[in-house]
């Protein structure tokens, strides 16, 4: 295993059961019944753990896009031309794509990372850290050799150590990489030995045929390359892609620095998944969004113990989910951070003075 | 018909459809996927038919948060003792509560009305419109009389009025009233015909035995005072509150102002059901935040013919959900006013000129 990601690893704690805990008293003492603000509780006490601080903030939060191309487009799996990932990838920088225009409207940074898209351009606002110019086609050999998937998990942790660098309160993870749902169904069928026709389906609208032929593409290349579901980096190198390496290689890098991740749609989550299966801490630093209708989504979700708040039916990807799901943070931290508790909440006597008249109560200074 | 009102009922004019068309052109130009962006192109379509306008913004929010005391708390239908009604109208100004943190943090409005808290007490910041000291124990009698809820839903249209002459973008509608879940499914098993152990929850935590009165005091309000529900005002005063009453007031003057308006959870959306009964064309102006767990919020969201896009376990009322609301609003906006087109995002020859090159394309300035 290579050594930088070994030590991620090696490095990620879980949870702090501790201030876990004291998050939870900190909630039991607000003026309200207890549990009734839900999800809202629920996330401030789990980023509590996280952190190992009650009271959070998301003021600088970073949406992370990996881009790259996936050679598994040559078998027509996907309707949406192999061109609109460099085309994208450039509009993430310019703020014109779904992702971007949101994340500028609410003062979010996006940082968007070139790590296979099949094309040289000119485009400094992109970080190139291209390892390849698209991955092979998976039906046919494996997408990529296990030192190429492992230089894109580096650049994933990378990502990770400059959020932890600049004081990103959380990070947010999207991809640009036509074709890569099914990569990201492959990869999930693998794991799981669910057939594809559980875990793929129709992407940005596939046709009848090319869908069965999609299922036919992830089943007979897991057949053929046979990957080792005990060796994720196995697993990924052989029917994943890059984009979905390198986003593994951010969720491992966020749980080794303590900062919460938020998983965008589909993609993004069968790469949550991955880095979970190379480190299960991960699984306490990642927080759900919106759910996808994508039918290996629920899937994923399960084997991550994870619930997704946001029901907005979005499948743009891009990292497009996690604007909103900051604010969701946000809203969770102000109730941990300025909710008042029953002491302060109390009405003293500048409000009260109850003297009864009639059959009411009537109170006056 | 009280004249205010009936006037209201007559101005509401139905969504502007072909605003609408304008609008799904306009997200259809956008460049994605059709629909990949869900529910903010539905809201963003759904808005533009109530503004009249393409492009909103959601920059001044206001919740107005409607607060009244109920007499079937006589009947021990809730574990929070009644005084809370008052302690948490005061707290509510004082941005101590769920909803005035959340509304404080996110820099959103909030109004807090007293219709009926059964207290006289010294708190400015509380608008007073106090129609009575709480209303009568509808297991016993009507919980108001027809005067008095009409006296309610007009002080609900002022609030509106105000919105509209306060230039508000969008307004939210919550409350605070200990015993509100009870007149809540009091009024949705009348108008529905449907008996209160489908409509009735536990509320904030009943026991067991307390519950099966409370199902018990709403079949029995309506067998006894027979609610005429093609007369909703004659519903509300029999079996409602002033809380409810001022509420539905509210929705229905945003509808007449043309403002879109939030629904927070249960006892918000059974009070939009009023408006909508009262003038069905109040449903095009209606947008549902989160899905509350009382067993009666999916009944009346079906007849209301709304998707709740929020999951977050939240029961605190208030107008808790209306914050994190605005902000999807403010999402569905920005993707409509900010996100390019096609055109827009074509990626001109400064950034691509392609050179074939071994087998990939090489893309130079």
């Amino acid at each position: 295993m290579n050594e930088r990601i070994q030590k991620a690893i090696n490095s990620v704690v879980p949870a702090d059961k501790e201030v876990m805990t004291a998050a939870k008293e900190r909630q039991a003492q607000l003026a309200k019944p207890p549990g009734s603000l839900g999800v809202l509780e629920e996330l401030s006490v789990r980023v509590a753990g996280m952190t190992g601080k009650i009271h959070n903030k998301a003021e600088k939060c970073r949406i992370i896009v990996l881009c790259a191309d996936n050679g598994v487009c040559a078998e027509g799996v996907s309707c949406t031309p192999q061109s609109v990932t460099l085309a994208q990838t450039i509009n993430l920088t310019r703020g014109m794509t779904g992702a971007s225009s949101l994340a500028k409207h609410f003062g979010d940074e996006i940082v968007v990372v070139d790590v296979g898209v099949m094309t040289d351009y000119n485009c400094p606002a992109v970080i190139n850290r291209k390892i390849a110019y698209g991955t092979k086609n998976l039906y046919i050999e494996p997408a990529m050799t296990r030192e190429e998937a492992e230089k894109a998990i580096c650049v994933g942790l990378e990502m990770a150590d400059k959020c932890a660098e600049d004081g990103v309160d959380a990070i947010g993870v999207g991809e640009m990489g036509i074709g890569n749902t099914t990569t990201s169904s492959a990869i999930l069928s693998a794991f799981t030995g669910t057939p594809a026709k559980i875990t793929a389906g129709k992407g940005g609208g596939l046709l009848d045929e090319a869908y069965i032929h999609k299922i036919e593409v992830i089943d007979g290349a897991i057949a053929k390359h046979k990957p080792d579901i005990n060796d994720p980096i196995d697993v990924i190198s052989k029917v994943g892609g890059l984009d979905i390496a390198a986003m593994c290689g951010v969720f491992l890098g966020a749980a080794e620095h303590r900062i919460p991740v938020v998983i965008d749609g589909f993609i993004s989550i069968v790469a949550a998944l991955c880095a979970a299966r190379l480190c299960p801490n991960v699984k306490d630093y990642l927080i759900a969004s919106h759910a996808s209708f994508e039918p290996g989504y629920i899937l994923a979700m399960n084997e991550l113990g994870l619930e997704a708040p946001l029901l907005m039916k979005m499948r743009l990807g891009e990292g497009s989910g996690c604007p909103i799901m900051f604010r969701v943070l946000d809203a969770a931290y102000a109730i941990m951070n300025e909710m008042a508790t029953f002491d302060e909440a109390s009405i003293d006597d500048s409000y009260l003075e109850e003297i009864r008249e009639g059959d009411h109560f009537t109170v006056k200074r």
